[in-house]
């Protein structure tokens, strides 16, 4: 089946060329000296998180306990929950019953939610992480009150391993750079911090793929990018990927055709509506680098460009933001040299607590 | 079970005030005498679909086939598929399948494509209405042009019932009285244009919550309004509905607390990311209404206000669109005086095509 006869909209990966992205940034963190635990929040499969295991990354993180439910019944045996969890007693249950099947980790972000956790948790055998917030502003502490929160795990019968940080404020122009100078120099605070407290700091734990290329090693043992196997139109306009490193694409059709734009059969539903203060558009057509989505509904796309193809025609877009397009779909299509080879499910969809 | 027991974030509908939505807006219809033909699209959920035909709906408005599929499967009989679907062999048959069950119709915004869904429904006794644009500029023809297109549609063996448009140009502040004016103009134009060509028109279908209130009744023999059912942040915002009418929300639990902010475990992949121009924020609190979501990411939203709830408490998020939540989650938690009396799958959901 060539890609023209599929029923539209449909997301296909390029096997290719996510094989080659996987293998780019494996090696990147190998000559930078520090562990790759890939966020798989990105893709939500476990074939791909097999791949990232594969080339030589060192486990996986992931956003909740039902991502990581998904991906250790998949065989993952470290997993990493990069986010400040509020236990309740059945979500401590849930997380206890993969200690045995792997190591796991948290976050923590307040003496308040270690002592929370350690109510459920104490003892159990997972491992915290403190979350230091390095000008983000989301969650996560300054790396002034890293200790407190340390010690307050520590009290609660947790184990802390070390800390983490996510520079979210690296999506931006010229904003990766100064974001990954925020992102080292607040995880070396935070491990002089907690090893001048007796803290055995085994991970300082940096992420996103616009840091990633940040020359500072200093500071981070590790580093947690997730977009980097697919790229997206968020990643192209930053400089972070170029056009033929983007391995996710969303194949529409040309339904409706005017003087000034056409309308495909993509819209929020498949593509997602991120679209930050900065993006040209609501996302990109791959093979017409200049046209731009200026509008989205949910299954309307507005295109504005040249050349653009003309009704009942087929079109790849770059979606802005790729791990919002992925946890739409039940399953995505996997291409090779341009014949579907397979499908893969997206087995963590919509796992969101 | 009551509600803070639930695991967040979790999409809960009570179904109290989602009833009294659907009552009042079928009354409405009935005192304006324009026949409710609700879009389906903003709940994907039988229950609901079958609580809107018990209340004098006379069918139900999709977006895709997909959707269509589902709803006939569930006892519809008379759908009407308001998009300009562009047809394949493969869509065309499965379109062909449904007729046996149920009266159909779809759109068509083009002589093309007219000429497209001729060549393989010919005589099937599929229905089309013409798109008309009446100020969106999204899909549709002008309509000084749905002659033009109304009669490539016959030429091409379909039975041409009427004309449709959707104003999306109502979602504004203040938008609302002038694009239904817009909305209802056009389709008296249209009509009387279909007419005086020599068609018999049973249906001029008009659309959209917010232009739903509209006094102006000439034009219109039908209306599609979709969000009334749950109300959202959008629709609060511009008045069109209030506080009390909201049946839908997302319980989120606050994760990390700040001097400046609280962080919930709801983001954009439970609660979208739709922001219009005008919108305040990503969302709002239905118990903190000066509240505001001044950020979002995947599984993080950032709140600022007054008088908010601390760690580990929950809170009801309103999202600013609807009909992008309900398509995040496979089912939502149906609650009555607080209590959850059932779950409802969300059998649509993710029916892009």
């Amino acid at each position: 089946m060539s890609l023209p006869e599929l029923e539209t909209p449909a997301v296909v990966v390029d096997a290719d060329i996510l094989e080659r992205n996987v293998t780019r940034v494996a090696l990147l963190a190998r000559e930078r000296g520090v562990a790759l635990r890939p966020h798989v929040k990105t893709h939500k499969i476990p074939e791909i998180a097999a791949l990232q295991l594969a080339a030589g990354a060192v486990g996986i993180t992931v956003a909740t306990i039902g991502e990581a439910e998904v991906f250790v019944e998949h065989g993952a045996t470290d997993v990493f929950v990069a986010y400040p969890v509020w236990f309740t007693a059945a979500r401590a249950d849930r997380l206890r019953a993969l200690l045995d099947r792997a190591r796991v980790a948290v976050g923590v972000d307040s003496a308040e939610a270690a002592a929370n956790a350690g109510r459920f948790l104490s003892g159990a055998g997972v491992e915290v992480l403190v979350e230091v917030d390095s000008g983000h502003h989301r969650s996560g502490v300054l790396p002034g009150d890293v200790v407190r929160v340390a010690e307050a795990a520590r009290g609660a019968g947790l184990r802390v391993a070390g800390a983490f940080t996510f520079p979210g404020h690296a999506y931006g122009p010229d904003a990766a750079a100064p974001a990954a100078h925020h992102e080292r120099e607040a995880l070396a605070t935070a491990g002089t911090a907690l090893r001048s407290a007796g803290f055995q700091v085994a991970v300082l734990s940096g992420g996103s793929t616009p840091s990633l290329a940040a020359t500072e090693d200093d500071g981070a043992t590790e580093v947690r990018p997730g977009v980097y196997v697919f790229g997206d139109a968020q990643q192209w306009e930053l400089g972070h990927c170029a056009a033929d490193e983007i391995a996710l694409t969303v194949l529409a059709t040309v339904v409706s055709a005017h003087p000034d734009r056409v309308i495909l059969d993509a819209g929020s539903k498949v593509l997602g509506a991120d679209r930050a203060a900065w993006a040209t558009g609501h996302g990109r057509l791959l093979d017409h680098p200049d046209a731009r989505l200026t509008a989205i509904s949910e299954h309307h796309a507005t295109v504005v460009g040249t050349g653009l193809p003309g009704l009942g025609e087929t079109v790849r877009v770059v979606p802005n933001h790729v791990c919002t397009v992925v946890n739409l779909v039940d399953e995505v299509l996997v291409v090779r040299d341009g014949k579907v080879e397979g499908r893969w499910s997206v087995a963590a969809r919509g796992r969101n607590s």
